[in-house]
């Protein structure tokens, strides 16, 4: 498990560090950024965030605009900020559109040539970011939690619904609610799927919930006046299934707020507080 | 006074703009950002903190990495991120080094061929930006402050130092000291007055201290690993000039933190927070 630092950076008394592995489940190098709360305030091993990033994101985003290092400083989390894809190999149609390929992977393992090669961002956050993650630093994975904005959010609740058990609590900021029902995810479903409709909906959190998976204690933010919200988002879907399934969860409409990190930043740290409430 | 809003995004309850005027000091256009708080909560006119940036800044990078919003929206503020140099001219030399130039204009006014005609910031913030922003937003410039980052940090002690009585508190961040004493500030003494160190020093800090003027409360927070700190930003010199001066100030060196805005982000609220205790 080599790990490399990219960079280090003392933040709000931690450290916001950027690292980089050879993944052996995309067969590419994976960047990822992690915030560790101070030892001397929090001693570890310290509970973990998961927060998947949108389309057209680096691990940097989040780290750098949402204001998360504060929070996670006073709380003691470790925050994790994983990529959006694979990177560093070369794909056709891979940099086409800003919503498929490069930065688009949509945290599942496509299924069709070229793609399933190195599309794994499942099986990678699934099973080796977390290991990874453990052998480097001091976490405790009996207290995990995820979390994402819109592209991430699918992820987040994705990655929830799939893992039973594995994270006490979920929350997302505009997810897309259902990638097989919107125009950003038709291409993925007819690429990473050669268009294999059943076989998407296994990554399609409204799809899963529909065929009976569940969600632990979930809260949802989503900004009035977000310019994707009627065509990409399809929040109602969303809200339809989580109800229908009896998930405990607060799907909050935030009147004004549009799809950026501004809207991320201004909810972060109450979500958070709501992850980290349940991992005491 | 015409001024176009490029961008607007809810954050906090509040508005964080981004705006373009064109100025008649710089001969250009220019950009700033501004955060107004939620006028339900806060009625204006709001008291102005402006924030000026370092080397390679936009206004952009406070705008995004510091978290000033929330803090912001809590205490009332209006807060302005300034550009850090004219845009949109071209002139022989303003590329060639990032500390020079382009988004390194040194918040003075050059006295020299060919930089004289629009390298004017400092003319641009003490006159003309004021006017523009008072004339399009509820603010009371009877309650304003000052804080900067690097570059920035100069040219908020600078501002102050010049315009006595019109700050109620100056703040820095890893500020340049005294930019006539630095290699980076080196290139703007030859270019912007063909090497005259007398004209140089007018905008020089530290230079202004010893030459009398005052400064009001003042916090200045430094990272004790900051990679510029021993060569280019030299406290030190400031450091005696303030205790010189008998200025009220607080110089707190921060171990382990560097030059990023991480370090930045660290401390921005506790810099809000005092800069708007004189704001009340």
């Amino acid at each position: 498990m080599q790990l490399d630092t990219q960079k280090a950076h003392r933040a709000f008394g931690g450290t916001q560090g950027y690292y980089r592995h050879q993944s052996a489940v995309t067969g590419t190098p994976m960047d990822f950024a992690l915030y560790t709360p101070d030892p001397s305030r929090h001693p570890g091993p310290w509970p973990v965030v998961w927060f998947l990033s949108g389309l057209t994101c680096t691990p940097d985003n989040f780290v750098v605009k949402a204001g998360s290092q504060r929070v996670a400083a006073e709380l003691g989390l470790c925050v994790v900020a994983p990529d959006t894809s694979p990177r560093g190999v070369d794909l056709d149609g891979d940099s086409e559109h800003y919503w498929f390929g490069k930065s688009a992977a949509y945290y599942l393992d496509a299924s069709a040539e070229p793609w399933k090669k190195h599309y794994r961002m499942f099986s990678y956050l699934s099973q080796e970011l977390p290991q990874v993650v453990e052998a480097n630093f001091s976490v405790d994975l009996e207290r995990q939690a995820i979390s994402g904005h819109s592209m991430g959010g699918h992820g987040a609740l994705l990655m929830a619904l799939k893992h039973p058990g594995r994270f006490k609590r979920v929350s997302a900021l505009a997810p897309i609610s259902s990638f097989t029902r919107c125009p950003w995810g038709e291409t993925a479903v007819e690429r990473f799927f050669a268009g294999d409709l059943v076989a998407a909906e296994a990554y399609d959190p409204v799809r899963l919930l529909e065929a009976g998976a569940g969600l632990p204690r979930t809260l949802i933010d989503q900004g009035g006046s977000d310019q994707f919200l009627t065509e990409q988002l399809r929040t109602p879907l969303l809200a339809a299934a989580l109800e229908s399934r009896g998930v405990k969860h607060n799907l909050r409409m935030q009147p004004g707020y549009d799809h950026s990190y501004f809207f991320v930043a201004s909810f972060c740290e109450e979500h958070l507080r709501f992850l980290a409430e349940a991992l005491e």
